[in-house]
Parts: C-alpha cells; sequence; structure tokens
C-alpha cells in the first residue's frame, strides 16, 4: 500500500465482531488509510482474533497490529475466561445494568495504545465501533467516555501539545441501532461472514446463538431485513 | 501481607527511579496497602527494572507487577532503544521543550494499566510520581493531563459508574523540586541507592553522569544537602 497516496491515517480499533468491522468500513470510506490494532489480551477464545485477521484482510488495511497484553495477571476479575457468559432465550430478556463481560478498563487501555501508534503514525483519528443504544451497559462505551478520552488525548501528546496534530476519536456507530449498524455496514460492503460476534462459542468456533452478543446480532439482522452469512437460518 | 488489615489498596507506578520510589513511600506512608506497577516496554535498559523490583521489595508493597508491553510493534518512534540520549555539562544546559525521550502515549498506557489493576483490587487510588517542575517537558506528566485522565477514569470503570468507588490519580509530586522530592523520600525512609535514574548506563548499569536524568538528579541531591547513595562521590 502507498504511504504516500495522499490520504490521512487512521488506528482503527477492530476486536472482529461486527461492530469494529462496520467502524473500520467507515473509515476507509472517509477517506483515512486504515491501521487496525486488535488485542490478544487473554480473551476466552483465539476465533475472535482470527475474525480480526480475516476482516483487515478483506478491507486491506495498511497494517494491521495484534497487540498482546496479559490482563491475567491482576487476578481474577480481569480474567475473562473465568466468566460464566449469561444464555437467554431471546434478547428482551437481557438484564439491565453493566454485564458481566465487562472487563476494567479495557477500551481505556485499548484507546491509549490507538493513540500511542496514533501519534507514532503521525495520525490524529481514532475510531472505535462502540455503541451505546443496543447495549449501553458498559461504561467504557457511552459517548460521555469517548470525549473525556479525547479530552485527555489532547493533553497528553508531544503531537497534540505542541499543536501539529489534534486527536479525534471518532465512534460512528455511537448513535446508531445494531440494525442501522448493519445496514451501514452492508452498503459499505462489508461481509459480516468474516465477523464474529458470540461470547460462547463452541469447540469449532460456532456461535452458541443464545449469549448477549448472539441475541442482539440475531435481532440487528432480523429488524435490518437481511440474512448473517455467518448464522445463516 | 495481611489483605485484612484494614488499609485499603492503591496502585502505584514504579519505574524504579527516584521519583517512583518516593511517590511509593508517600502512598504508603498515607496508609494505602501498595500494589506496586512496572512495565517491561522495551526500554532501553532492564537495569530500570531490576531497580523496581528492589524498591518494591524494600518498601514491602503487597504485590509488584511487572506488565510487558510491546510498544516497539508500532514502529520507529516509539522505540525508546533507538533514541540518541542528549548529554550534557550541567543541568542548566538542558534545552526546553519536549525532550527526546519522550515516549508516544507512555503514560496514558501506564495509568491505564493501573486503572485496570486497580477496579480489580476494589481500589480508586492510583499514584504516579510525575513532576512538573524542574523537566516540565513531558506532556503526560502535568497536572492538567492527571486531572484529564482522573476524570476520564471516573466515567470508564464500572466502580466508578456505579459510584461504589471513585477514581483518584494522586501526584503527589507535582508540584515539588527535586531537592524537595528526595527531602520527603529521605524523610519517609527511601533508599535512593536502590534507585535508578540514568537514560544511558553503561554496560554494567553505571549511571552515565551527563544525560538529563543524571544531571537533575545530581543537582537535586545538592540542593538537598544530602549525598547520592548510587552515586557517591
Amino acid at each position: 500500500m502507498d504511504q504516500a497516496d495522499g490520504r490521512p491515517p487512521a488506528v482503527v480499533l477492530l476486536s472482529g465482531g461486527l461492530d469494529s468491522a462496520t467502524a473500520l468500513a467507515v473509515c476507509i470510506s472517509e477517506g483515512f488509510r486504515a491501521h487496525a490494532l486488535s488485542f490478544d489480551y487473554g480473551q476466552r477464545h483465539q476465533v475472535e482474533l482470527d475474525a480480526a485477521r480475516r476482516v483487515a484482510r478483506a478491507l486491506q488495511v495498511d497494517r494491521h497490529v495484534v497487540m498482546k497484553i496479559d490482563l491475567r495477571q491482576f487476578g481474577g476479575s480481569a480474567l475473562t475466561s473465568d466468566l460464566a457468559v449469561p444464555h437467554h432465550e431471546r434478547a428482551d430478556e437481557i438484564g439491565p445494568g453493566i454485564p458481566v463481560t465487562y472487563v476494567p478498563a479495557r477500551n481505556t487501555i485499548f484507546l491509549s495504545f490507538a493513540l500511542a501508534w496514533a501519534e507514532t503514525l503521525g495520525a490524529g483519528d481514532i475510531f472505535i465501533g462502540v455503541n451505546a443504544l443496543d447495549y449501553s451497559g458498559y461504561p467504557d462505551c457511552r459517548p460521555e467516555f469517548i470525549e473525556a478520552f479525547q479530552a485527555m488525548a489532547n493533553l497528553a501528546t508531544k503531537a497534540a501539545v505542541e499543536g501539529r496534530q489534534r486527536v479525534r476519536a471518532h465512534a460512528p456507530l455511537s448513535q446508531l441501532t445494531k440494525a442501522e449498524i448493519i445496514r451501514l455496514g452492508l452498503g459499505l460492503g462489508v461481509d459480516y461472514g468474516l465477523t464474529h460476534s458470540c461470547y460462547d462459542p463452541g469447540p469449532d468456533g460456532r456461535p452458541c446463538r443464545t449469549c448477549d452478543s448472539c441475541l442482539l446480532r440475531q435481532k440487528g439482522f432480523r429488524e435490518a431485513g437481511a440474512e448473517d452469512p455467518a448464522w445463516p437460518s
């Protein structure tokens, strides 16, 4: 990929899920040279990182970095593989409050690494596929958190403080329903068959179809009037 | 160490240098059960981490975690071992502006991990030994950055958002001169012979005595009227 094609670089957090794949497509559609950043942080299943690699390749990012960080060193409650993922029959059975799948300070850590890479690249734009509507339980997915991160970032980096590069934290899906996200992504050519959403996949990597993430994905495709290529009915 | 001795837990960022050793001593003197956090991030010399381990042991922290993160994956300018460290004869020759030893978003990343560990521990207090007076060049050492991080953190974690645990980012050295820091630490019994400050140590780990950090340390001890046990005259 030509480094001097005139497109400004940007860093996109890419989990391999539906939302981050859409955020990556939005970033590219807005004219950025996308650099995808994923984390190997002791999550339950490597199938998520496989999906991130597929999506990064399909959308032709400039570079994809998988950063290894060991949150398990902090002990019990940061160890996602120790969590019992709740299962339900239908999306409307998902309870209120912050889900047990919350990982302490996860998005803060992810965005901090994105900030470091952005400054290294001479980039000011960071994209994150957080969504505050369909699954508002995570505190670090809310617009007020993203805004506070951006404010902090603009006091943190040499490039921002010297006035060379302001930091903009983009959360393009923030106010969209899951169905709207899917329609947006389909319009941008995202192949959702490459993505992975399940919190509790089987040994073969197949989605459980009953965790919060599977149910919200299913509901989203149904409301978007589309078939999920990763999960044909 | 008794987990139920009534002292609230706190996380302290510990580099192995003079400032962070003092911040750790302050944390303990304020009645916290200290958890020390260091990073193996591709810094020039392991002698820094050896110093962190010595200090953590001497000050009897509850636990010391050395988190390995590979900032070198982001390429050139994040690779501290590629930097040419400037050398001078005297501290007043140190130039203005942000030093070349700046690492993109380093304190943002470090504080984010501290935040994750704090939440895991049920702690709200994070200590960082930044100092804005004697070496004000780093943007992420300034009080306004620390305040912005704290504001962001209080929107980020489950514990803060649920009102169970506010985050307080303590920077107890922020407004002290190097000499005042040294006097404070000596009063708290810090053995500065265990600490390491040099940006460019020799193969035997000895300080170069001419980098910014060595010169500021030397000036600090001189102004404090004390002898540096790590660097006897």
